[in-house]
Order: C-alpha cells, then sequence, then structure tokens
C-alpha cells in the first residue's frame, strides 16, 4: 500500500502487527483516530502503553494483576480453599463471567505440549503444589481445555498433588447449550453419557 | 465483562472504542500487547500518538500530510494541471495504489449531503475554485462515489467551474472486473452501455 504520509504509514503498520488486523483494517482504524480529538488519542495509546508497563502478575496466582496480590486473590469473600487452575488469564476472564465461581484461581500460562517445546517446567505448576502443600486448599478443579495437551496437564498435576489430601475435580465435558447432538463429537458424546445426571440435578439447575 | 485488573479493563474500553472493535476482539488485542515487551508496545503506542499529534493537511489539496504541502503536491513529476477530486484521504490512497494517475488531488472531506447537513459550504470547494481559477488547471476529474449524493456534488461542482476554460470528466462508471453482468444494478449496467467502447480501446489496455 502506497501512503503519502510516513505518519499514517508508520501508524499502519503498528496496527497491522495486530493479530488478525490486515492492512486495509489497520488503515480504517487509523483514518477513524485521525477524525478524533487529539487528546482522545493521546488517551488511547497513554492508556495502553500504561497496561503494559504497570501490569503485574499475581505472586499466588499468577493473574494479571494492578498490585502484588490480584483483586481476586485479595477478596476476602473468595474461598481460597478451591483453586481453580487454568491455562492462562483468558480463562479467568472466562469463568469470571459465569459468576458461578467463588473460590481462586491458578494460571498455568500454558498446558504441557512437547510438540511446541512446552514441559512442566515452564508452567507455574511449582507454585500450584506450594500453595496445596502449605495453604489447606481442599479443592483443585481443572478447567483445562478438552484436548490430548490438557488431558496430559490434568494427568502430570494429579500425579503432582496426589501426596496431598486434596480433592481433585474437572470441568464437566458435554454437549454445550444449544449444541446439537448429531455434530458432537464421538469422545464429548460418550463423555456426556458416561458422566450422565440424575434429571433431578438437571432441573435444579436449570436451563438458560 | 469482568476483569480482575482496572489496567486491562480500560486499555480493553480504548480498543472497543475503535469501529468495528468488540469487547472480545479488543480482549485478545490487549492480551496480545501484554506477551510484546514494553518497548515494543510504547512504540505502538508512540507512534498513534505521534500519528494524530504531528498530522497537517496540506495546504494545496488538502490531503493528509507530514509537512505544510503534502508529497504528492511537493512531487516534481506530478502533473499540478490535472486535479483528480476525492471525497475523502482514503480515496487518494486507492487512487494511489492503483499507480495509474500521475496528476495531483483535492480532498473535498465529504459530499454534499443534506440529509446528513453537509452543504457545499462545510466541504473544501472554495479552495478548489481558487485552483482552477489562479494557477492554470487542464482537467478537472471527480473522482465521486456514484451515488445520488456524488453526483449532486458533482453537478454542483460543474455549475462552479464553469466560467473556466477547464475541462471536467469523471471515472467510468461500469462492471467492475470480476463482476458478474446479471447482478448489476441497473443503474450501472445502463450506464456501462451508454459508455461503452471501441474493442480496440479495451483490448489495448488489457485485462487484469
Amino acid at each position: 500500500m502506497i501512503f503519502s504520509s510516513a505518519l499514517i504509514e508508520n501508524a499502519v503498520n503498528e496496527f497491522a502487527r495486530l493479530p488478525g488486523v490486515g492492512k486495509k483494517t489497520a488503515l480504517r482504524l487509523v483514518l477513524h483516530l485521525l477524525k478524533q480529538d487529539t487528546a482522545q488519542v493521546e488517551l488511547f495509546s497513554e492508556t495502553v502503553a500504561r497496561m503494559r508497563r504497570q501490569i503485574k502478575f499475581c505472586k499466588h496466582c499468577h493473574n494479571v494483576s494492578d498490585d502484588e496480590t490480584c483483586s481476586i486473590c485479595a477478596n476476602p469473600a473468595r474461598h481460597t480453599n478451591v483453586v481453580c487452575v487454568v491455562e492462562s488469564i483468558r480463562d479467568v476472564i472466562a469463568i469470571e463471567n459465569t459468576q458461578q465461581f467463588n473460590g481462586v484461581y491458578h494460571v498455568l500460562g500454558g498446558i504441557i505440549s512437547p510438540i511446541d517445546g512446552i514441559g512442566p517446567e515452564q508452567l507455574n505448576i511449582h507454585s500450584l503444589v506450594e500453595r496445596v502443600q502449605q495453604q489447606g486448599v481442599e479443592e483443585v478443579i481443572m478447567a483445562l481445555s478438552p484436548t490430548i495437551e490438557g488431558d496430559t496437564t490434568i494427568y502430570y498435576l494429579s500425579k503432582k498433588l496426589k501426596e496431598w489430601p486434596v480433592k481433585i475435580t474437572t470441568i464437566a465435558r458435554g454437549i454445550a447449550f444449544g449444541g446439537e447432538l448429531e455434530y458432537a463429537d464421538e469422545m464429548t458424546l460418550a463423555r456426556s453419557l458416561t458422566n450422565r445426571l440424575p434429571l433431578e440435578n438437571y432441573l435444579q439447575q436449570g436451563s438458560r
């Protein structure tokens, strides 16, 4: 793409580095910002830079945080004896948005994936074992993706934790709400049969 | 969406103000930037802010510019006697990318649209008339969108310019390359028939 302004060209190139943003979209965003007040664009720019500069990772759960301890770990209303193990920050946000979980998290920072060169030592596993060991954790919920890597990680963690008297659970696999039975893969369908629930439970929880 | 960090939340909200960027996409962009080096994010942020802060509009053609005069108007190889009138900066970039135009531009900053409250006085029309009057412009090419508003603007400009010995042309309307005849609207099809070309011309210009 040919631009008659280096200022525009540089800004477009910076936006185009973002995932899923091509040159055309980048140009649209830049031309939009060009129409905004300078103060508004400075605010955008400063907010993004400040986020990266000041963000911390919670020393307990490795979640993103504004302080040493994240707002979830610091919340006295959360049950610290129930720890939900997730792959990434994104999963914390997803689960928080359900407003159904009242415990705390542990962000692994990835899952075991030999093909990508990610072994247990690259993940926040040691600190999870420490938490279980020292802080009276009663239940560890494995909320990992239902993939081979996710299952491998769950298996590895459960072996690491088996010395301590902690209950280990995983989130339910099954047919998603609104999902059509015939399009579900065999594995999911099989597990949802194996882990079938008494109808009373289902009716109690209600549908959406 | 619930975030456990105000830094993240603010950055997501800023991205979500951009056109076509929802909360989910904004979060994806923010989490991507979180994984980048601080220096890289500062560069992104500074490039965007500098663009808005330092951008100028060319005093001749109103195109975006790094200086008083844009790089197109300042280029001695461009023919200043052929002026291409466009609605916006975006159109300048589109035409420049064809690499087929060797004249200069005049950016109106919009088109006449009574429904949106845009009349001739809101557009850069006075400076166009001045250029034609004072700078020996020989041809004005109207490269406006083929809409009612575009045609209204062309009609208005042609009346404004009719006192001066300047040739006024419009870009060709017709069936787009790769366009299916049966899906073309009647107006376009009609015009492409009226303005039909001798086959020799067509073959000379080649297809893409």
